[in-house]
C-alpha cells in the first residue's frame, strides 16, 4: 500500500506544455479526471472553486500558476517583470484569504525573483520555476516527515476520526493528518478510520473516503453531527486534522467543524492532533482572533450537490469556510520538525 | 403571526373519507402537499420514510392509523377485535423503534378498547377514535403549555440555536422546542433563530427554516458543524431542541447531533433546553443507555437528495438516527407540566 503510487498528485506542472495539471476535486468521487490549466484566470478559478484545495496543495498550485503567468511575460526589464509578478501574486492570493500557504508560496517566488542577482528575464523566469519546484519538493518531504513524527501516536487497533481532507489530495503527496495514518497502514497496523462528511462541500465523503478506500483502508463515513455519539461509545482513540493557518500562539484555523470536534475531544478526554507543514504557521498572526475567516456563498449550503434546492428561498445562511481552534484544546501540533506540545513555540 | 393559522397541521383525520391526511414532509420545502393515506401499510410507510415525523406527530399518525385499520374490521367479537388491534399495533410500532410516543399512543388505543365496558365492535371502534382524538387534543394543549412555560426563558434580542425540527410540523400544533419561540414572536420579541441543517435528512434546512420563515421569523441556516463557531462568537444565548424519548433519570434521546450541541453548550456555558410533552418520558427506561437507537440506511448519507452519489461505492456508513444526551448536560426539560430542573423527577 503506497498512496503515492496509487493516486497521481493533486497538482503537477507540465512545463513543456505550459500546463498546470490538477485532479479536479469537484468531480470526485465520481470521476478521477486530470484537468489542464493554462491561464492565471483558470488557475485562480480552480483555487477559488476548490477544484484544487488543501492549504499545501493550493500553495503549490499558486506557485506554479505564478510561474506560468510569468513564463511568457512581455517584460523586458527586471523592474517591469517584478511589478507584473506582484500584480499576478495579488490576484492569485485573493482567491482564498485564510490559507497562509497560498500567500506564503507566491511571496516566496516573488522574493526569489527580486533577490536574483541577474537581470535577464529568462533567468528570472527560471528562478520562479526553481522556487516553485522547491516548494513542491519541500511539501512532499514535510508530509513524509509529519507521517514519521506522528506514527508513534498511533496504536494497532485504534479508531481514528478525521475531518475534511488533510490527505494526499490536499498536499504534494501523502497528506498532513493522513500521513501518519498512511505510515501506520504501510506498517500493517489495523486502524478503523472514521471520516466526517464535512458539510457543506463534503470533502470528507468525497475526498477522504475516496483516497483512503483507494489505499485499501477500513473507512466509515459519518455525518459531522454524529462524532459525539461515536466518541461517547468509546470508538475513537484520537482525532486527526490539518490546518490552514496556525497563529504564533498555536491557535489553528481549519475547516469549519474543527473547533466543535476539539471541544468534543476535550469533553471525552481524547487527544486532538493537528498536522501541518511549518509553512502553515504564520508568525505574523499572534493569535487566532486575528485570522481572517473566509465566508463562502450561501448556495453551497442550500443548493450545491443537491438535485433540488434544500432550503426555503431567501433563508439567511451562515457559511464560514473555517473556524479557529484555540491552542488550549490542541494536544499536539505535528510539523515536519517534530511533535510540538503546548505552550506552542515554533 | 399565528403558526396554527398559517400552516395546516402535520396530521389530521378525515373520518368521513377514512383518510389520514399528512403534509408529506419529504417534499418540503419545494412543495407543501397534503397526502391522503388509507391503508395501514401506507401509514407505516409514511412513518418509516419520514413523510410524517417528529415524536408527537408520529404518535398521532399511528393512533389514527390504528383506528383506521380497525374501522372496517371483519371481527365480530371483542376478543378477535382486540387480537387484531394488537397485531396492527405491533406492525405500526415497529416502524420507528426510538420514539416512545409511537408505542405509547397505539398502546393507549388498545387499552381504551380492552377496558371498554361493552362488547360491540362498533363501540370499540368508537373507543379507538375517541382515544386517538384525545391524543391529538392533548398534544396540541401540551405544546401550547410548553410554549407558555418556556417563554420566560427567552429575552428580547436573543440568538437561539435549534436542531432538527421540533416545531409545528413535528406535533399536533406549534411544536415543542419551537413553541416558546412562537409565543415570544407573537408577543413581538425580536429573536435571531439559527437552525442547524441536520444531516442526513436536513429537517432543519427543509422543515424548521421553512416553518419559521412561513411565520415571518428571522432565520439563519447553518451546517451542523458550524454551531461551535457561532457559540464562540457569542451569537447564541440558548439552545432549544425536542426529544424522542426521555429516560426516567432525564437522559434524552433526540435527533443525531443533539449530544454534540449539549457538549458545546456546556463548554460555552450556555443553557441547553429540551422541550417535550410528558408522554415522551418513558418511566420504564431508567437511563439513556437502555434506549434503543434506530440505525438507518447508509444511502441517507451517501445518496439521498444528491444529484449524484456523494461518497465512494462500498464505503462503510455510521448512521444512527438519534443520540442520547445525559441529564447532566441538560439545563432544563420543559413539559406541559412546567420547567423541570435537575435532578429530574417526572
Amino acid at each position: 500500500m503506497d498512496i503515492e503510487k496509487l493516486l497521481p498528485p493533486a497538482v503537477t506542472l507540465d512545463d513543456e506544455n505550459s500546463t498546470l495539471n490538477i485532479i479536479d476535486q469537484t468531480l470526485l468521487p465520481g470521476q478521477l479526471r486530470i484537468c489542464g490549466l493554462r491561464t492565471i484566470e483558470e488557475i485562480r478559478e480552480a483555487i477559488g472553486s476548490l477544484r484544487v484545495r488543501g492549504a499545501p496543495a493550493i500553495g503549490i498550485a499558486a506557485a506554479y500558476g505564478l510561474y506560468l503567468s510569468m513564463k511568457n511575460s512581455p517584460a523586458t526589464h527586471k523592474s517591469a517583470f517584478l511589478a507584473q509578478t506582484q500584480t499576478n501574486l495579488e490576484y492569485l492570493a485573493a482567491a482564498r484569504p485564510t490559507a497562509v500557504n497560498l500567500r506564503w508560496a507566491v511571496e516566496r517566488l516573488r522574493r526569489a525573483a527580486a533577490c536574483y542577482p541577474h537581470e535577464a528575464v529568462e533567468e528570472l523566469q527560471q528562478a520562479l520555476l526553481k522556487e516553485a519546484r522547491a516548494i513542491e519538493a519541500e511539501d512532499a518531504a514535510a508530509c513524509r516527515a509529519i507521517g514519521e513524527h506522528g506514527l508513534p501516536l498511533l496504536r494497532d487497533g485504534d479508531g481514528l476520526l478525521t475531518h475534511c481532507n488533510a490527505g494526499h489530495l490536499a498536499t504534494a503527496r501523502r497528506g498532513t493528518a493522513l500521513s501518519p495514518i498512511y505510515c501506520a497502514l504501510e506498517q500493517g497496523m489495523q486502524l478503523k478510520i472514521y471520516c466526517d462528511e464535512t458539510r457543506p462541500l463534503l470533502q470528507g465523503a468525497r475526498l477522504t473516503a475516496f483516497e483512503l478506500m483507494y489505499a485499501g483502508a477500513d473507512v466509515t463515513l459519518l455525518c459531522d453531527n454524529m462524532a459525539a455519539a461515536l466518541m461517547e461509545q468509546g470508538r475513537i482513540n484520537s482525532v486527526w486534522v490539518g490546518a490552514d493557518r496556525i497563529a504564533a500562539n498555536g491557535d489553528a484555523a481549519n475547516k469549519t467543524g474543527t473547533l466543535g470536534l476539539a471541544i468534543l475531544a476535550r469533553h471525552f478526554a481524547l487527544p486532538f492532533y493537528i498536522c501541518a507543514p511549518s509553512s502553515t504557521v504564520d508568525a505574523a498572526t499572534p493569535a487566532g482572533n486575528r485570522i481572517e475567516i473566509e465566508q463562502r456563498a450561501p448556495q453551497e449550503v442550500t443548493e450545491l450537490w443537491y438535485a433540488e434546492r434544500m432550503a426555503p428561498p431567501g433563508v439567511g445562511v451562515y457559511n464560514p469556510a473555517f473556524d479557529v481552534t484555540p491552542a488550549s484544546l490542541i494536544s499536539a501540533i505535528i510539523t515536519e520538525k517534530g511533535i510540538h506540545r503546548p505552550p506552542y513555540k515554533f
